[in-house]
């Protein structure tokens, strides 16, 4: 089965919004065995939405149009997707009381405008939006003799979402073919993406029955696994074949095989562990504390961190010998190694993180270039420091250094 | 003239990569006075290449087709764009030798499929690519009777840039009418949309020939502003005839008129007075420390920061009284401004900030709800505190309240 999504609104052919909405509806129209084959995006223009709509009728089987269902002269979808099907609107007095209690009890005044809103395509199944004013729309029927379902939904992504997982989600199951599909994400910490690949694809070549997917970030990969089945379990045994095969490839570099971000699986292994951590921060800048405390209930394990980038503040917060500095350079083996030190001690934590580095564009040198960047972490038992020298803009080099010290949380506590 | 962009790549019909070329390419055919009417995506499949190729023709006096001009058997856009025209192609024997040159010079083998870089649609002019193998094409000509610009773009990203404003740019504007535009982005901070429009709506209303685009992000909205004139002076004139009316209502909420960040404009004023700023963070866990040092040169006047989550830190690192925590909570006017006064000293920076608050999603209560958060700035003079109720989830309450801290920062010193 063939889908298309078709975006409606001429703010999505602006040079400031686009379509997201569609990586929603794929993940799920995937999750059902459909393929998006097209996808489209058109103006609030109504000959151009007639003739986009009429094109998508007859090539897909399942054609989903997002957004133009307001109260607004510009939202036309109704009217065009009517023209399009050859079907009349017709208003309906449901909807129309429901929008109507809808205004009263918000105390707002029903402008007339307001009343195209309760206009539904005739054969069409309304579909409530408990978040919004516009209702969707379900139509099944015949367009050219062929069979073809018909999806309207609301714009805005909590309306939209909600609207395809209440109402559209069950509909289409009962509509389409039963296949079983499995779906499962492996997260790669601090490895390259082709030496990842030159290690896993000899792997997953030989299991042409699960689609493989590489997403490369920062000092992250994500291995995206789908495969279906006869069964459930038949689509799972494949997906679990391929993906023990890669864990044991690449061991301890995977992460997470459910989802979670890498600041989420150091927060959970500190919290197992009952550990707290404490971070002092030079090239970081606060990302490291900043992605530790996104998690929520991390006070549970995260102190506090000390963003020092003055040599002075060095020593005065993190107790940094001057001499040290002197000696070796504030972005050194030796102040990484200080700065988790004195971190941990003046924060009376399990474990203290220390990272100095080179952000850049500029503070390089031939010694000491952009990118390079000591990550130290010490506990009870000493103190191990990562020397990296990483590629890319200062966001990009910051990024890759706050993954690198979160990771060896990460491999101290496993 | 309509403009259509068609971004090709089977990738792009998944859940995990969306198109984000055609932004780029919609911002500069609009400075060139070109409207984009549609944007399609579409997989790498010829019969369905063909047919998108062949209905965008129809349509639009010019396209922009991105991607598929790899070496792969994926790679089909040189071929359906070719039939689409019913134009042959032929191998370029210049463009074969550069590529061969290009593999020569990096000691890779050139293999076979690499040959299919150097296809050319009869009459293209070849469009260089300093940045990668595959060469893009530039064709003037006609479609059913229509006067038609076809191009054939690469679709990595810093290519396909670099070879629009290199090859591209000038050649449209040789073939397009004259036409002259201005465009302004005004940046508005800690200001709510609905607010700053009922402001500003009684004035840009007033101004049919500026087009106006209002954008809300958390704490922050951009007003873009776009004119036409007949000339480049006269266009200049409208956009600033309506910025001016706009900077005198939303006045001192304006904080960029020129695309800085607010991290940029607050570390713009701190160089600009010769002082330093030092922060103490609790709810939002160095978020601020971050986005200040996310700026390069930031070390000029960011002496240090601290995340200080537990009560006793806060005592330990910026000497809050405990009294004061006990007394009044951790959460409260009086613990940020102690924050605020306690980083100043500590850090011995002219400026210092405090923020504490709940981030939620939970520790909200009755008194103090999910989304309090208080935000002290200090100086010689004293300390001021801001109490706000953000709304949102954790991440969007912490983006609010570093926003709000780094407005204090300007407005302090401005």
């Amino acid at each position: 089965v063939n889908a298309e999504i078709v975006a409606i609104g001429s703010e999505m052919l602006t040079p400031f919004r686009s379509d997201t909405n569609s990586l929603f509806l794929t993940e799920k129209l995937n999750d059902l065995g459909v393929d998006v084959v097209f996808k489209s995006i058109v103006g609030d223009d109504r000959p151009r939405l007639v003739s986009t709509a009429k094109l998508a009728l007859s090539r897909s089987d399942l054609v989903v149009f997002m957004g133009g269902l307001g109260p607004t002269e510009d939202d036309l979808t109704r009217e065009a997707v009517a023209e399009a099907l050859n079907l009349p609107l017709r208003r309906d007095p449901e909807v129309l009381a429901a929008l109507e209690a809808r205004f009263a009890e918000r105390k707002f005044v029903m402008t007339p405008n307001n009343h195209k809103q309760a206009d539904v395509i005739t054969s069409a199944t309304v579909l409530p939006n408990p978040k919004g004013s516009a209702p969707g729309q379900w139509i099944a029927g015949k367009y050219e003799g062929h069979d073809r379902v018909v999806i309207l939904l609301p714009g805005p992504p909590h309306e939209l979402k909600s609207m395809f997982l209440t109402e559209c989600q069950e509909r289409l199951r009962a509509k389409l073919p039963v296949r079983f599909l499995a779906t499962r994400v492996l997260k790669v910490a601090m490895m390259g993406e082709s030496l990842c690949d030159s290690r896993i694809a000899p792997i997953y070549t030989q299991h042409a029955d699960v689609q493989t997917t590489i997403l490369a970030g920062a000092g992250e990969i994500e291995l995206h696994l789908r495969a279906s089945g006869a069964t459930l379990e038949d689509a799972h045994r494949r997906i679990d074949t391929l993906a023990g095969e890669i864990e044991d490839e690449l061991d301890d570099s995977i992460f997470s095989t459910n989802g979670e971000s890498l600041e989420q699986i150091a927060g959970y292994y500190l919290q197992m562990r009952g550990a707290t951590v404490a971070v002092a921060e030079s090239c970081t800048g606060g990302m490291v504390a900043e992605r530790l405390t996104s998690v929520a209930g991390s006070s549970r394990y995260f102190v506090g961190g000390m963003v020092v980038y003055s040599n002075e503040l060095k020593t005065k917060l993190a107790d940094v010998p001057p001499l040290l500095i002197e000696e070796y350079g504030a972005v050194s083996r030796e102040v990484a190694a200080a700065l988790a030190e004195g971190v941990r001690d003046r924060c009376n934590s399990t474990i203290g993180i220390g990272i100095t580095g080179v952000a850049g564009p500029t503070g390089g040198s031939a010694e000491k270039p952009v990118g390079l960047v000591f990550h130290a972490i010490a506990d009870e038992d000493g103190t191990d420091v990562v020397e990296r020298l990483f590629t890319g803009d200062r966001q990009r080099v910051r990024r890759f250094a706050s993954q690198q010290a979160l990771d060896m949380i990460r491999r101290k506590l496993m």
